[in-house]
Order: structure tokens, then C-alpha cells, then sequence
């Protein structure tokens, strides 16, 4: 899971690039990164961290340019590393290039080690990496080798390249054809802004023009755009899951508002649940919103804000002692008693997948003497990982494909569990898709094991971990 | 503001402080604190910063001992500086004491001056440290010299002591007589807990007892509890601030649960406001939630989440250049197009002040076409600063203090403005106080100008500015 | 230890007060801090660390105004806190003080308890907080004040004191009446400039005037300066170890420029040790370098460094493992094996405190197979420790005090120990005096046991510790 | 300039080479780093900063392993990135690899520009990287490709590898034909330890066995040891410049003990300037101490210390204002009034570059009323830069190539100046030089012109600053 942007021709490139990452800040926690055109050099800077850790105090005097690329991180494939915080970069003969990538390969593994058999030396893990080294090695201009070392590449991939070459500077932006992972462009003044999600071009006061089609390639320079079809698939294969839980509320992805989105998937799931008696609907913050409030709508059923979900909580908490430990699940979510106490309630989440955390969550409703838990969650069973850039586990640790449907309400301790069909959950974000005629086919691979492409004989999260000596680095 | 807690009779009393202190982080993030009584000695340990930076990496095994007081500050009286962070701590022949304070006397300054006259020397520039002062030169026991110094103080003042003195450790609870700030107790294994808000009880596993009253002393010592009644006020005035914005939902403060308090402050506005026509009630998040949902159930107008809050924005944001400074405001606060465009919507929120965020709010609101905005806010027009602990500015800072009802709605470009009437709101919060027999008094000054006690002279806000000559401080 | 700087009438003082401080380093390593007057309020910064990390990065566009006064601090009494940190300051009705003090009351715990019992809250645990309770309590003017509360102090006192009152900024400086610690003042453009040593006047530019004369007290104001002497003694009682040791070279301490008076202390050496047989002298660097020299002037024995220090050590060095522990000693000393290896030599040290230093270093000499070590110390035995500011450790820790010259030498391992006669170290001092028709009397009790004043009967490096509950503190 | 280290078959291999680059910091303070080999994987880290800063604070037990190379860097060619931070890594189709450098390549520019042309990807601007991809493209095992990378570059290079290969851990030390850079080897425990010079072998215990002879390669595994000779020059080419300044005094290096060898330029240099009247031999601190020392001893002047080095000042002191600037070049070096004034001093120092700090230097002098001041230059004048590693500028801003004897000795303000003469420097070297039959031949290109190999035409000193569009980087 990763979000990217690109900026070019505008006088305050690597400020409004940081306001875009910061932005897309929930599509990434673990590492955030900047590469700014200054005449013929790319100046780089990236750590891991948040957005505002890792940029908020740059001094962006010296990040003076017109064009740049960003990137927010977290680590599907490759690990928790400072050599892999993006935008990667190059230098190669024709010029310098820093790239920033959200997706994931498929065939990363073989493309390595026939790179690696060909001398070509890796800093990371990344197949990121592997992208800069396919271009570097593939002849012609810059725009023909990324469309030749993108045709080797299987799995996931848009991209936004900054490329500095024969005093030129240009924006190359790239959709995989299945079109796994949005990707939008807009306008901003005289200059043109790419990004994950329009939430982005929101905050940066851009025009949202379209987003890229599945295998369409773009060529940004001088406030002018050109598109090309380099990649073609049989299908499209847009990730459902960024309606279900990842994308951000007020975004509009693969033609849909989110928020619309999921206030459906509730609505669905309250015709699926009719005949649930219950006192109120209450949603797991903040995930769980919009299709509590859809469920509600739907339903009749009063919603109420029984959990409350604190905001202090960052990342850095320090496990305390083992006396300690039963209370630090009551550190994120605070219950509401007056609002649970002897009272029947659907519980709303977006989806399960260990079902550990779901189970703490039923605990702390339970001590508040909760009388009833009917518990809803707008998708379908996850029954298969993700290679696609979701950091989904390994099967074994998925719940739903280990235990059947009560047994996983007896684990959780609820007295009844309903996940959305998955028909209805295609209906509800075709039904939220307004401004477009042709909704794209969706990746389902993770409710259905129906994967798009070929997947990995070698696990891809296990490269660069176990299946080959590797760097393992770290620098502070 | 600020939130205190005190421990007692627990193994692990420093880190159940430090948890505490977590769980009230809404009621101060200036600086933390923590003091420990390890045997005979006071181990100290303050910061300015949120809880978890301040005390998250602490080395708890370094403040080991049974009994630990803990505070969270946002600065009133007294500047921002570490020499004002708390819990304070003193030396005396009695034996060593460490104090947390929430509130703020309007008698400071003249108390300071007779103690400085008298020789006293002051660190910083908190009305705590002349309580403290007062506590050292007062003859008698611990207990007998805090029960006479707080009689020479007016204003608000819930606090709580750790006291080491002759071999033995005690906490001794107090909260003024007027019982602005609330403070309440709790039992713990086999001691004891104090707190703000009964959601930091609620977070460490203890059980809540009661509420103490208004001019009570509690004594602590070895899981035993003795009270008495030091202070005498003519009647009780109890902050509705604290129900209207300040608590936490989920704490149950001067016998109401905040939640229900909060929603039916919304239905009443919504009775208030019957024959309004819209298509949704919107709250501003997170502060308008609760009131949004009881204003949706009452009217029937369907309650939607058409602003996002953005939970990555912190205090450090670095404020970008001239050109940036209209996208600043899009980092908090996210609208939902599709929710409100080509919509009539009734906006909540708790409260206004100088206006000028609210104004801000109602701009994103029209950037995405939004036809109509009906602002509704769940407390009456603030007209009055506030002396006894909320940090309100002065008078000529106060909109609703300088403009009429039809002004304020101009300045802030909205449809229509309404405030709930003040007794509405001292209903509201009657109807959802049911634990309790007698609910207290309020002060509602900063709506009536119907101050309890006598206001100071000399602004408290601006002791240690600009009326005496003083340290002002500043430590890495 | 300590050392203290003060800068009046002078638009730079802040800076030139950093730059003092930075010269004066050898004097205190454990923190440093820095009080500026800015017209009717005083800005304190303090920490724990080296001046450059305390004051070289601090924005000094904010520490503005005409005076100063600064300190570095290596505890003595009192534990190593931020508490401590100094200059300290306080807030009276007169007005604002800072004080920095390099000295130690012997009286400090009988005065601290008398003043709690009288109702004085105290933060740290150092003798200084003490003096500053006294100025508070006592009447008059500030200059009043200050000479009424020293009166009731017995021990070593250098002490500089910014004052602000009634609308002007003086500062005064004191010096106890024994005239243990050092204290200069010089002429800096049209303000004045003190210091403990004059290589701090020598660093700011400003004109060396004299040293205070034991009891002197000075105001200056407006770059003038008035003088009395409010404290008498029987005899002055510099401190010796000032010229052995602590001091830097290039300053003037006492009429004595040190480089020469320790370079005489080797010529005096050498004749002590007339007869021995060695191929080189060669110092402990950096406090023998002088004395080898002279040693080797007077006995024509060839000097050379035999021992390279690591200037990169600092004091942040983290352990190493059991495996390790041996190797610690090579990472401050280097032996030079060309110049050691069947050589006889002399090694020149300043003192032996405890001996295991020195133990360490023979034992690193050895290693290079030197033939025979005669260990020549350019001081007394020290069988006393000191009240009166050096940190020595209690009198079971000194070698001296509890083995034979004989016993040290089998000890250290060496062939032979000669420690310069106190006599020959007076003379040396003396001889090394050329400004000033009357060196002072000079305190030797560290070598004598001749204490110049009573002793305490509490062991005044306890204060704070055990004896009494107190305030142990410590703040990021 | 830089530091290498590399430690086998040794169980605190990361510990011991942390304290062997300790004991080599004076080779390189820009940045550290260190690489261990942990079964199949490199575990490396790196970052800007000193030794004890960098590595000071590590986690050894995350460093387990029992080989590791260490690097200390002081920028050359290459600018001063992050990136540029050694051990570089890499992972090839044979295994992973580290390597530390010291040297520079002449060539190092076309070998760049040809592997990129054919598809490498570069992160740094180092030469060292241009090797790392040379390795990974030669065929054959890691020892045949390390030899055929190494067959194409010019220049200076000492170099150890850390390699992963076929389940087998290898360290492959290589030394240039030339043998400008020294490297030596030693015995330590059951494996062997590479260092730059023999006071990191000292640090941590080993025994020194030899130096590496120009052009050959050592590979260790297991204890053992192996060698060849894949590299052949006409004539070796040692710098005199370690001896003249950059070794540290105990170490010796080319067969010579540092310390001797400069106390005999001493030597050479007062019978160069026999029948100068002075009153004392004084040093600059620490560079021209030993030659002082020779100086004094041959010419029967008394040695004086009358300039006192600051060991505090580091690195990172801000600039003071203008009114200060004056000021900070007293901040390092402090004159000591006694012995200069009024008197006739011979200064010595080891070299001058551009003349600035010498006149700085000379200046302090005169403040102090010195009466004569005869500069003693422990080298010849440098006329031309260095392209093998010495961070020399560029020829016009070196003194000697631009002015005559006279018009230099004006410039510093001296009454006489002298330069110790080629022959006698070489002699002087020879005359320490004695555990070994036949003494290198010296590079002497620095004073003489006289290169030993063709010197890059594209300045070396400039590539990836200028002459390409390049990455700059920098990361926190």
C-alpha cells in the first residue's frame, strides 16, 4: 500500500508535493520521500516516518524546482527499510530519473536474478528497484525503455517518473493494464498533478481532468500531456478493496465517491440482515462509518457513536508491562456505556482478517454489559491474500479460510456474524459509480481466489527475506 | 484546562499515571508530568509535549513506587514554559510534596505579591506554585495546612497532593467549593484512583465511586479513604463547558454521561429549530458529532459525515508560504462533494469564539456548491471570558460579545445561525444526568456574565506578561 | 568545579557570555546555562550537557539585552538534575536575580533547614538555591541583600549576580572572604566582563583589571563599578589544586600564570628526584605536559611523548562487553612503543586521586615493555577531601590516606614514587607570581588536612542523598 | 582521506571494528560505517557524524556475526551525501558483498560514464561504486572478478571486501601497485584484522604481522591466509603525506614509526636553519609537536608549549555574528602570553596549504607582543594537488604555487620562513624507517609535480558535481 504524486510546472512544485503526500497520508505510515528537478540534478530526500516527520521541516528553499514526484509508504514486498523509502532514483547516460511506485510485481523474483546475473547491483528490496534496472538496461528515449522494461512486468504498477534528460524535464505516468491501483491526473494553473486519489488534488487545489486507463501511458511536459497504450490485459481488475477500506471517505476512485460507496455496501447489508432485532447500529470507528450510517438508513435502527475512537494513539506506543497488557487494547477505542449497556447492537467494520483485533473489540463491548452483538461487515469473506500491494498474510492466518462462519462467531463471541455477498458488494460500487458509463471490471482475488494473473511460485512477501542472502540495512 | 490524576496503594502506580494521563490528553497537550513516592523520596518527571512523547519512553522501572500523582496541561494563567509544566514538587521540614491542578484562581496575583513581599521565591509564573507557597507556610499537618491555605484562595481549584511526611505516604484530594472542574474518585485493587474524568477510571480498570463534592477533602492512605468539608461557597457552579465541548464523550461528569448530554443538546436545537428545511445534518467532526445525531433523530433529516477530519494533523505543522496559506485549511477538515453539493444542510458544531474558524468551515462547505448552510450550535453566544480554567479570550475577541445574531451570520456567509438558549442547554443536561439525585448548579458566565465569585482586577491571563517584571523561562 | 562568567553594557552579551562559557569548559562538563536581562524580565536557558550543546545551536535573536550572566557545573554537592542546572533565578518583590556560583557553603545544610522550617520551598538540592532563599528573606536593597545573606554563609563563594530592580540592571560580583575559588574582572569595551578565569577575558577580548580580593564585593552599572568589603576572614586560603591541576594554562590564577607555575613545579620536581637515572620524560598529557617540561629543562633528561591522547573520547562512550572491558583503557591513551620499548622513563602526572587511573596507565607502559617507570607527581599526597568545591571522594577512597609511599608504588607497579613536598609546590607557586607583591595564602588541606574553616558535620556531598527526603528530579 | 577496517573469524567482530575506526577517526570525520556478516545476509549501517556518534549508540546484539569491515570517510571526490556513506553493499547472482575504500581512482570518470552508457544505475557519486559495479560485472569467482575489476582502475586504492558467497564468508584486503594508501594486517585471536594503520591492530589487541605489499591481494577465511599479486606498477609510490601529517604519531606505517619519523624532520629541519637566534621552539598543536620536539632537541632551543589547543571545539560550532567573527579563531587554539612575550619563537608546524590558518595563527602570536616569529615548516611547499586521496584544492589556491618564499612569509606576517627540504624529508623517513630492509619509494607529487600516474583530465575532485547531471541527496 503506497500513494504517489507528481507535480510539474509550477513554480511551488515540492511544497504542494508535500501537501498531496500529506494528504494521501493513509495510504502509507512507514516511510515518505521527495524528488525535486533543480536544472539538470534531482535532489532527493526521504526517511522513514509520517509526512510531516519526514517533510515538515525541510527547508524548501532548497527544494526550489518545477516538477516533483513523492511517495508515502508502507511495506507490502521488501522490508521496513531505509533503502527502500521512495521515490527511488538514477543516473544513467540519457539522464536522471527518480520514480515513485504504488503496486506490486508478481514475476519480482525472476526479474532480480536475471538482472543479478546480468551484474546488476541492488541497495534494496524493492521490485521498485527492479523497475529502475529494467529501464536503465532497455534502449531508445526514456518514454520507449519505461514502456519496454514495463512490458517484462507482471502485477500491479502505477507509477509517476521525473525525468531529466537532454535538458529537458518530463513526467511519465503509468497505469498497469489491469488497472489494479487508481492513479488521476488533474490540472493545476499552467501545469498538471498526478496522484492515487483525487483527495489529493483536493487539497492542492487541482482540477480533476480523469483518471488514467488500465495500460495508458502519459507524457507530461511544458503543461502539455500526450497518451499512449504500451500495455494491454484481457481485462480490467480494479482492487475492490480500495472501496471497501482503503481509499480515503471524501476521494473519488475507479468513478465512485467512497463515502457513497460504502453508505451502500451498508444499505446492502441491512437488506441482507432484515429481520435483525437490534437498539442501535454502531460503527467501528473511523472505518466502519458509512456503512453504519447506510445500515441505519436502511434499517430504522438508530446509529450511535458507542465507541469512541482516540486519536492521540500514534505508532510509537511502548508495550507496557504484562499487568498492563489486558488494558492497552482500551487505549484506541473507549465504549460508550450509556449507549450499550443492556441494549442489542449491530456492530459495523469494513472487514476481518486474523479476527483478533475483532475480538478485543466485542471484549470491550461486553464489559459494558452489551446485551446482543450482531456483528456486520460490508465484504465478503477474505479467503485469499492479497499480491497486488494489499499486505494481506499468509492464508493460514486468515480466519475466514480456516473456520467456518460460526465457528468464527463463536471465536469472536458475537451472537451472530453476516458478511456482504459479494454480488451485492459489486452492486452497491457499481450503484455509487455515477460520472462514468463503464465501470471497470473488479479484482476480487482476495474474496474469491480468482487472481487476475499468474501469481508467485516464490511467496512475494518472503523476497529478501528468507530466499535469498540479501542487504538488511538501516541507517539513521 | 488541564487533567490530574492521582494513584495510590498500587505496584504499578507510575505507569496507571501515565495511562490516565493518556486518556484525559483532550484536556491539555501543552506539557506532561508524572511524580512517584519512592520510599522517601519524590522522583519527578515533566516535559513539554503530549503524554506519549513525554512519557512514553520513559524508563518505568527507574519510577517504581506505590503512589503517583500525574497532570496534562494547556496553558490559562501563566506562559508556556517547561518551569509551569506539573505535577510541581517542594521540599519542606515536613517533608517533600508534589501537586497536580486543575483549574485557576482570580485572587493570584494579589496571593503572590503578599508571598514575595513575605521573601518567597517563584520559579515560574502558575497560580499553583503560590498555592504551593501558601501549603509551606502554613502551620500544622499536611492536611491541616492545605485546608488553610486553599482558604485564602478563590476561584477554581481541583487538585490532588502526594504527600511524604514522617514515613508516610499520603494523597490528599481537594476540589474548591464551587466545584467548577470536576475530580473523581475511584477504587483500585487495593487503592485508590483520582481522576478528571471517570474515562481515565474507565482506562486503568477502576471501578468509579463517586464524584467528590463541591469543597470536600479526601485523605488517601493505605487503601482508606477520610473526608471532610474545609471550604464553604454559597452555592455550587459546576462549568457546562465541560458538558457542552471540553470532556469526553464517554466520561460521566457532574452525574451526566457527556454523550447523552451532547445528543440531547441536539434534539432540543433541533425542537428550537423545528420547520427548517434540509436534505442532511452535517456535523463538524469530532466536536459536533454527538449533538448532529440527537438534532438527525429529532428532525428527521438524515445525518451525513459531509466533512472528513484528518487525525495526521498535528500541533508542528510548519506553516507554508504565502502562496500555500488558502490550502491550509483544507488539511484538517476534508468536505464530501457528493454529500453536499446542490444541498440545503444544517451544519453543527459546539461552540463559537472569534468566529474566524467557523467562517473557514463554511468556505470549504461552499467551494463544493453547497445551496444552503444552516449553522446550528449546541450552546448559547459566548459573551464572557472565562476565569475559572478555559482558556477564552478577552471580551473584544468574543464575536457574539460585539456583533448581533444577523452580523455574525454575514461575517460568516451562512443561510441562518442558531444557538441553543441557555435553557435548553441547563436541560439538556438534566434530562441526561440520571445516576444522580440533586444535579449541581452551573456556571454558565461566559454566556450570562453571571460570574460566582468576585473577577480579578489585574487580567489573571496576563500575570507574568506584562504587569511585574518576571523569569521567563525556556529549558532543552 | 564550576566556572562563571557575567558581561555588562555590552549589545552582545548573550554571545559573548556563550563564547566565555565555551573557554571555561575544562571547569564543568555536567551542564551549562545562561541568563540574560531583557529589559524588566529575565530569559534563562539551561541544560545538562557542553556549552555546545546547551548554547550552540540556541537562537540568540532572542536572548537580546546589555547583561548576562552564565555558568558550566560539575556537581559537587547536590546530584546531577537539571534542577541544579544553573544560573538560577528568582522572582521578589525588589525585582528578578540570576546567580551564578562556583564554591561550596560548608554551612549549606544547617542554613537549608532552618529556612524550611521557616516555609522556603526549594527545588533542587544545591547550596545556591540556598543563597538565593537568604537574598529573598533579607531587607534592603539587592546589594543589601546579598551582603546580609552571605554574612550567615561559611565556605568557598564566587558568585555573579544579575539584578533587575527599580527600572535598572546591575550586576554583582562576590568573592568569599578566604578567597578560595577565583574570580577576574575586565574592561570590555564600555561594560565590564567577569570571570572565573582569565583565559575567558583573553577569549571575548575584554582587558584584564585585576582579580577580587578575597571578600570584595563590586557592583557595576552603566560600565561602572563601585567596590566594598562586607566579609572578613583570619587568613586568605586560595585554593592550590587551581594551580596543580585545574585551572587552564594560559590564565593568570592568584598572580600566577598557571603554565609557568606548573612548569616550575617540574624544575622543583626534578631537583627532589636529583639523581635518578632515565632515558625520557614523559607526561600523562594533557595535565603533565608542563611539568614533564620543566622536569626535563631542569634535569636534562629528554622529553618526548611517550603517550598520544585521543582527543575524540568524550564522555558519552557506552561500555563495551566483558570481552571488551580490557580494551576501554587503550581508547584515551596511545603508548608510543618506539619511545617506551627498553626505555627507564619518568612519568609526570599532576596527582593521584584514588590510584586506579594511574594503575591503568603504568599497566599500558608495561605492555610496551618500558624497562623502568619512576612515577613523579607534581603534588602532594591527598589525604583530605575538600569542602570547598574540588570533588574529591571521602578519605577511605584516597590512596594516599591509607597507604605508605611504599604500598602506592607496589600498587601502581612502578619502580619508584616521588611526590613533590608541600613546601616545593608553595615555592614554585610563589616563584611563578610576578605581578603581584603579595601571593596570597593558599589553602592545602587536601594535602594537609588544614582546613581553613569548620568542617560540616554532615557530609556535604550527601546533602540531598540520604540524609534528608528530597526532591530528586529530571526533565527532557 | 579515509579508514578502513576489516575483522574475521572473531566473535565481537562488529565490537572490535567500532573500536578500531575509534582508534582511526583522525583519518576521516565526515561518516562511519560499519557491515557484518550474519549467515547468508550483510547487515550494514551507516550514517553522518563521528565514530561514537554513529556507532556509539548501537544495538551490537543486532550485530552479531564474525566478520566485518568498518569504514571512517572524509570526502574526497564525491560530495558529502549520505549515499556516498561507507561499507557500500550490494547483492549479486554470486552473494552479497561490502566493501570500505581508501584512495581514489584517477580513471574514475570514464569507467562511470562506459557503465552507465551500459545500464548501471547509480546511487552515490564514489568511485567506490564505480569498483562495486566493476565487480559485479567481472566473471568468475568473487576473488577472479574482484582482481579483473581492480585490473582496470588507476589510482589509489586499499581496499577490503566482506564477502557472502556459496555458504562461505571471505575477506578479500587488495592494496594498489603503487601502494600509495597504507594497509596492514594482524593476528587476532583465531582470525585476522585489516587496518589502515597499526594503531587500530593496537586498539583492540591484535599482533601486527605485516604490511600488504603494493599490488597484492590477501584473501582470509577461516585464520588462514592466502596471497597474490594480480597487479603490477613500475615503481611503488607510498605518500609521504601520512608520514608528514595524516598517520597517527604511534602508528607505524611504510616500516616507519610516525612519531620518529617526524621528531627526525625536527632534526633535519633546525640543522636546515642552523644559526637562527630564538628564545623557544614552539608548536602548533597537535600537528607539529614531534617535529618541535626534534627541532628543540637538535638545536639546544627550549621546547615550549605556548599555544594551548581546545579539545572541546567540534565541528558544528555556528558562525557568531560579524561582531564576533573576529573571535572564533581564539576559540581553538589559545596563546599563552608568558612564553611568547617579548621573545623570539620558532614556530613549527607540519604544512602550509593556502596560508590563511597560518596567518591566523601568527596573528595570535603577535597579540601577544612575540618579538620574532620563524615559521618552521616540517615538509617542502606543496605546489601541486593530490589525485590520490589527500583533500588538497585545486593548484590556484595553493600558497606555494602562486608566491614566492618571500611574498609568503609577508602574506603570514613572519620574519623568516623555511620548508624542510624534499631530500631531507626523504631522508628523515629513511632514517625511521628500521624494521624494514628496503623502504618504499615515495609519492612526492604534492611538492614535486611529479606524478606517478596519468592524472585525470576531467578533475577528479569535480565529477558529479559539474560536469554531469547528477544525484544530490540527503537523507535523515
Amino acid at each position: 500500500m503506497c500513494g504517489i504524486v507528481g507535480i510539474t510546472d509550477h513554480r511551488e512544485a515540492a511544497r504542494l508535493t508535500h501537501l498531496a503526500l500529506f494528504s494521501q497520508q493513509h495510504r502509507g505510515q512507514e516511510s515518505a520521500g521527495i524528488a525535486v528537478a533543480q536544472g539538470a540534478v534531482l535532489r532527493v530526500h526521504r526517511a522513514m516516518g509520517l509526512v510531516q516527520d519526514v517533510l515538515g521541516g525541510l527547508d524548501f528553499t532548497a527544494f526550489k524546482g518545477k516538477a516533483a514526484v513523492g511517495h508515502v509508504r508502507y511495506s507490502t514486498a521488501g522490508g521496513s527499510l531505509l533503502e527502500n523509502a521512495q521515490p527511488l532514483s538514477m543516473q544513467g547516460v540519457r539522464g536522471a530519473v527518480a520514480v515513485a511506485h504504488n503496486g506490486n510485481l508478481v514475476n519480482a523474483v525472476e526479474l532480480r536474478q536475471a538482472l543479478e546475473r546480468d551484474g546488476a547491483i541492488f541497495q534494496g528490496t524493492t521490485d521498485t528497484e527492479v523497475i529502475l534496472h529494467l529501464v536503465a538496461r532497455a534502449p531508445g528515449t526514456y518514454e520507449e525503455a519505461v514502456a519496454t522494461a514495463l512490458q517484462q512486468c507482471r502485477g500491479s504498477f502505477s507509477l509517476v517518473f521525473l525525468v531529466i534528460s537532454e535538458g529537458r524535464t518530463r513526467m511519465i505516468a503509468v497505469r498497469d493494464p489491469w488497472g489494479f491501483r487508481p492513479l488521476v491526473v488533474g490540472k493545476l494553473g499552467r501545469g498538471m498533478a498526478f496522484a492515487s486519489e483525487t483527495c489529493a488534488l483536493d487539497m492542492i487545489g487541482a482540477r480533476f481532468i480523469r483518471e488514467l486507463e488500465p495500460g495508458e501511458m502519459v507524457v507530461a511536459e511544458s503543461g502539455r500531456m500526450s497518451s499512449s497504450r504500451p500495455f494491454r490485459a484481457e481485462r480490467s481488475a480494479a482492487c475492490v478493496f480500495e472501496q471497501v477500506y482503503f481509499a480515503r471517505p471524501d476521494s473519488v476512485v475507479f468513478g465512485a465517491t467512497v463515502q457513497a460507496a460504502r453508505t451502500e455496501m451498508g444499505r446492502q447489508l441491512a437488506q441482507q440482515m432484515a429481520g435483525v432485532k437490534a437498539d442501535a447500529v454502531v460503527p467501528v470507528p473511523d472505518s466502519g462509518v458509512h456503512a453504519a450510517l447506510g445500515f441505519a438508513a436502511a434499517s430504522g435502527i438508530p446509529f450511535q457513536m458507542g465507541l469512541i475512537r482516540n486519536h492521540y494513539v500514534g505508532r510509537t506506543f511502548i508495550q507496557p508491562s504484562q499487568v498492563m497488557r489486558e488494558l492497552s487494547v482500551r487505549m484506541k477505542l473507549h465504549p460508550v456505556r450509556e449507549v450499550l449497556e443492556n441494549r442489542r447492537v449491530v456492530l459495523v467494520d469494513d472487514s476481518i482478517v486474523r479476527g483478533t483485533t475483532s475480538r478485543k473489540i466485542v471484549r470491550l463491548l461486553r464489559r459494558c454489559r452489551v446485551k446482543e452483538v450482531h456483528l456486520a461487515i460490508s465484504s465478503p469473506p477474505i479467503i485469499g491474500p492479497c499480491y497486488y500491494g494489499i499486505d494481506t498474510p499468509a492464508e493460514d492466518q486468515l480466519i475466514a479460510a480456516n473456520k467456518t462462519n460460526a465457528e468464527i462467531a463463536k471465536f469472536l463471541g458475537v451472537e451472530s456474524l453476516t458478511y456482504l455477498e459479494q454480488d451485492r458488494l459489486l452492486g452497491a460500487v457499481r450503484t455509487a459509480a455515477r460520472r462514468r458509463p463503464a465501470p471497470p471490471d473488479y479484482c476480487t482475488a482476495c474474496f474469491s481466489r480468482d487472481y487476475p494473473t499468474d501469481v508467485p511460485t516464490v511467496p512475494l512477501g518472503r523476497v529478501g527475506r528468507t530466499s535469498l542472502p540479501v542487504l538488511a540495512g538501516g541507517t539513521a
